[in-house]
């Protein structure tokens, strides 16, 4: 069986997902696509032999040739797709965040929870990335005792200039506050934001970088430095500590050059180059998945807990303060996972 | 359009390839099967929908519905499928070796000559490497100068009781052979072959390791430590030295472990964890040459050379001698790759 | 000439300080020692030719045939043996802390800017370790930027029952506090101390690991973790982040072992193994300056701001609040080092 | 007690030494020095407080004030300073080689045997280099098991115009052959030297790199790069090969910057900086060896040993063929060491 795959919204991460599911992986096709931009939507549609373009995503999602939906659209439509899907009784891939505000993923926990079964799978791909999981790994395995601590890096060379400070927040600790959770099979607790000596390649009024500070309700402390001017490359880096020992993520592999009175290795340039793989095998379980008739990978509670953190991210931003974190009780949907 | 693939020979290395075309790779579906050992090819058609048994290769080959043929059976039947496929004009991607002997290599060579157009890729993966591809683009961009040597190892854990020095020079060497070859762009001019003391872990009058010396006709000289009673892991080592600087494979990336006064990273268990991605990129690429109307990578020039090369290599290590490797003219099919 | 060396206080690093200048190093010889425990004193001064017992750190100090004295005594100690050395004219190698409170490092202060030059070197060994210098380097060469932040670990294996949280501020991060005013040519503005989840290998009662934030004047954030039952080593880590690229200490070298399926390296065992070259170079570089009539290095300056910043430590970690920084203007004898 | 030291040639390496025992290490002190340039030996006298010229090498070595002696001068004159040292019973520290011919090493082994005690140490100093040492004791281990290969890089950034192919291997290559004679406790039974495309940076006629295989008596094979215009470093790499793993040198520790795209390390730009340490190491031992009446480290047999090694070498460069090295008994001398 081959998996007929609708995507909503055609902008750079929905047609790098069509490519990927059209050209890289295994059993399934895109036979419908949409945008608010209805051009750009056909272009996409025309370059794509047996796709069809839909007029809105409500409509994509209700055609009887569409098996399952990728929302990759603009965040705040996110919540409208999501419910049409699980209404429909459809699997969906939803792109971060799942939903824009707290009310509107507890919207989508209900209807999901009503539906009785799992619909919804978070796009959050470093649970798929190979050193990532290499981590997890030893971290559960006991190798290196109960953990203590995390120390993370999240550097971008840079940022166009609409970016801003909350936008670090949003779109780039939102992956080490989901990492964080998964690592440790945990929530967080409190989030601390402190800011450092501005980066003068920043723009004006942009605090950059951020030191980040998340508290796991085991106690655990996670320090996330979140730079969006790093200039040299795009470099993601963690070291979990443990009681007896740590484990860190190495540096990525390829050719060591030796000239000049250097060996040297490559950083990578962006995120498409570090998790490129990642995505692969994200996309490549989805799909298992729906094959099967069943979702995995980050849950609709992953989405709108990593929506409650980066909410209480914001303030803490804004405040200076420690901020706690609050979430509703866990669903017995969202437990067995 | 999806290639509709028929499979020669499902042993390990068939079903692998198998279970990628139907599970990872994206374009292509296997459509027939068929073994020396029927019961086993009925076995793996069972498994899988919308495949169909066949008798013989050659019926295989034959199928109106078989687009595409990946040999992967004994050695020594490679040269009848190739060229039975060569004569259906259907693309084929044959497992290393192209054939066992220089003739019946030379018989295909005439054959693909014949039919004026490349239908033959030959299952080199380190070519679609990560790791071996920036290495190669390192020594291609002049940035450590000419070439003059090359260090390599190739270790492997363990080998079968069954396993003989000449197996090293045929199924492990045979891909530093060609490593070297598509590295610099030239031939192999000549072989020699020591052996160091004798792992007392390796079978009774089995020489191993083996240190295989390759001259190519430039003067760069290949060194190549060939271990297969290696123990600790599988191990693939390599650095190009230049006339300004070196560019050498990195250790694998994955996590780094700290505990107990050591920090580690994991070394590959085998073959299949150290190259999987490349057996992925490798297929994927025959794919959507095959969807083009074309093939690509390793020709049938390139399986004659490691060929005639491991034929060299099997008398170096008879004889202690260096035995300089004679090669008939390159057709021109071959020039333009 | 040979620097005539005193020690006063003879346990372990008293008695390695004498080993140091007898059998390592140039140019100086212990030719005094004394010790509150004098029986301890005496069996050191039998077993070193050429040395003398004394009865008292001042009549050492008061010798004749003294040119020099190492301060090796127990903290509370430091100020009396600095003072009288100070009074006497001699040059003064103190290990830390140059003294306990503020208040006696101010009277030292006093007494050397009335002496007029600098008699006093305080024992912050980092300074001279060939990693740390080689990331000053790279930091004042502008090669990364101005510095934003540096991330640190400080982390021993274990410590005696008797060892206290206080003591994790007193004797590990006050290196770490010396290590960033050195680094950045700037002092600490603020100090806040979060305690993560504890590891149950620490001592009742004692909060193990320490998450250290110092907050230096220019903006730049240091953050430290310090732990004291980190089990696996002796490890010492840290990052600096500039505004285009970071530095960082690299792992000990050595040698690399591979075996069952791992690549290692060793962590240090402890801080002699991991210092034993910093403190040769740091005793070296004081006998060179003594021998030309001067001192070097970290100055009574350094020892004052080491103590107030430690202070300040202490107090917020029993506040769990942010703590400032408040010295007394520097004088003119500490700027132009 | 200080042991006093003169010094037999006062070029770049004698100099050198003269600095290390007066300003860093303890225990020797330079009372006399000479040199076959007398103006030379002249102007180091009177840099050097406490020391005497000498008009000549055996009047150094008579006087009485003299304890024991550097021989740092031109390889040819070794012989003579080293036996005049033997009849005077003082300990000789001296410089690589022992002698330039295998006759005149063979003089000075009679002539120890004959003093029934050794008074000789060669200055081979890799053995004192931590990361040897840390392999060697990898290997003693028996942690990768019995050793089977060496691989080996010897590789300086350049030299002068007036550097021979035969002085790399008598000034390169010779500690290569001591490594791999200290490294597995044996004699080397055979050397063959291969010739890889010429580095287009050589002067004309020059033969580099080379490509140097030992074969040990255990059948253990050891290759050595040896490159003398690898212009991006000095670079000294060694791996060895057991039955259950390998120790190899790691990169030399420092700081790792991270700019531009890539994390880098340094690599040593000479000898001096790669070894400094070793150099001081080496002969502080010595220095307490001759302080405690005898001597210690590589012998007149391991100096002798040595330039078998390098004859044999420069035959099998100018041959082409495998050339074996036969060399004398052993005496009981050199066996207990």
């Amino acid at each position: 069986m081959t998996v007929r795959v609708g995507v909503i919204g055609v902008g750079m991460i929905g047609q790098d997902h069509i490519r990927r599911l059209t050209h890289v992986l295994s059993g399934a096709r895109v036979v419908a696509v949409t945008d608010v931009d209805l051009d750009r939507a056909k272009t996409v549609a025309d370059d794509l032999p047996g796709s069809r373009l839909h007029q809105t995503g409500q409509e994509l999602i209700a055609a009887d040739d569409v098996d399952a939906i990728v929302v990759s659209s603009w965040g705040p439509t996110h919540e409208e797709y999501v419910l049409a899907g699980i209404a429909a009784g459809k699997q969906v891939f939803c792109e971060k965040p799942l939903a824009t505000t707290r009310e509107a993923c507890e919207r989508i926990l209900d209807a999901e929870v009503a539906a009785g079964r799992r619909l919804v799978m978070v796009g959050f791909m470093r649970r798929y990335d190979a050193q990532y999981r290499a981590m997890k790994e030893t971290v559960t395995s006991g190798d290196i005792g109960a953990p203590l601590l995390m120390h993370a890096a999240h550097r971008n060379p840079s940022v166009p200039p609409s970016f801003t400070s909350d936008m670090t927040i949003n779109d780039s600790t939102v992956h080490d506050i989901d990492v964080a959770r998964w690592m440790f099979d945990d929530e967080i607790a409190g989030i601390t934001i402190l800011k450092p000596r501005v980066n003068s390649n920043a723009a004006e009024g942009f605090n950059d970088p951020l030191m980040v500070l998340l508290e796991m309700t085991s106690g655990v402390l996670v320090d996330v430095e979140a730079s969006v001017n790093a200039a040299y490359g795009y470099d993601i880096r963690g070291e979990v500590v443990g009681e007896s020992g740590t484990v860190e993520l190495s540096e990525s592999a390829g050719a060591i050059v030796k000239r000049a009175g250097q060996h040297s290795g490559r950083v990578p340039g962006d995120w498409r180059e570090r998790f490129v793989r990642a995505f692969d095998i994200e996309l490549q379980a989805w799909i298992d998945a729906v094959t099967a008739g069943t979702t995995t990978g980050p849950s609709a509670w992953d989405g709108y807990a990593a929506t409650v953190c980066t909410d209480a991210g914001l303030e803490a931003l804004r405040t200076g303060q420690r901020v706690p974190v609050k979430m509703r009780e866990r669903p017995d949907l969202y437990k067995a996972q």
